[in-house]
């Protein structure tokens, strides 16, 4: 694998952000040339599969300003500096959905864009639901709307989910359930 | 969906790179309030999930800068202005693995971070593939592997496979083989 492997010469803090660092390295090739390689880092994340007793899936309606559009999506949210992982999905769950997991699974990790950010998500399903208000972040807008877990797995396959940690997470989750089933 | 709204009140245009721009934009949210909106544009790439005639995937391994580590992927690769995207996915499948393929079926675009960056995927299958001699860009440095499909899902479903677009075009590709084959 060491015939791959590219090495840093310089690296420049091109813009330190609130959420997203950019950075422009110069780095030295398998070949011995150079490149430039632009690229975001980010603290990291956790997306959360809520699954109901009904068999339903908890999305949450979002404006996404990048694409200027409103997309349905699992619950996620950023990781706060050194946060727990299992802490942090346990929060974004409630203050998405109002719901706490009994039995919280983690399931992975998604890499949203390799080339580019060096952003991890951490997957999880959530089972063994209960309800409080919710409490979102005060500059926070969302709807909640629970589809049947079936009905969401044929919405993916048909291209209507666009968001790629919800495709992968929710896919993941309903072939890991029958896996389990088949057991 | 009207109140989730954000509205750009300004843009400011912070970095314009080789193949990321990031903006910084002030945003009208939905309660009055502003807000900075920090985001990456990007002009939109293809992947594809190329399946052999023994059903097995092919696979890239590539050094992936962000992550300083190799990551095993499906094929994929940036669209060029104006590119229509299914010669882009011919163009990158041949580039990568040498493989032309006689039935490509576009499977769903792919959001990887719709909160940062407005990057999508298109997602597609390649079958009915026949080989060439692989021409990777000069500055490009792959190795493929064949891993049975069924193996693969498998490494997905285990967390050995990190890449996001690869557990999301992977998994959609076996659904949609599933219910063909159920049809």
């Amino acid at each position: 694998m060491n015939s791959l492997k590219e090495k840093c010469i310089s690296s420049k803090l091109i813009y330190n952000g609130k959420v997203i660092n950019l950075y422009s390295d110069e780095a030295l090739l398998p070949n011995g040339r150079t490149a430039v390689r632009e690229y975001i880092t980010h603290n990291g994340a956790v997306c959360v599969v809520p699954i109901t007793e009904a068999n339903e899936i908890i999305m949450v309606r979002q404006y996404r300003y990048p694409f200027a559009q409103v997309t349905l999506e699992i619950p996620a949210g950023k990781l706060e500096k050194g946060e727990d992982i299992y802490i942090c999905a346990q929060r974004e769950l409630s203050e998405e959905t109002g719901a706490s997991a009994g039995d919280l699974k983690y399931i992975g990790e998604y890499y949203p864009s390799p080339a580019i950010l060096n952003e991890v998500l951490y997957m999880f399903t959530a089972k063994h639901l209960t309800y409080k208000s919710m409490h979102t972040d005060e500059d926070e807008f969302i709807q909640t709307e629970k589809i049947p877990f079936d009905k969401l797995v044929k919405m993916i396959l048909n291209g209507e989910i666009k968001d790629g940690k919800t495709q992968a997470a929710v896919l993941k989750a309903y072939l890991l359930e029958q896996n389990t089933l088949l057991k």
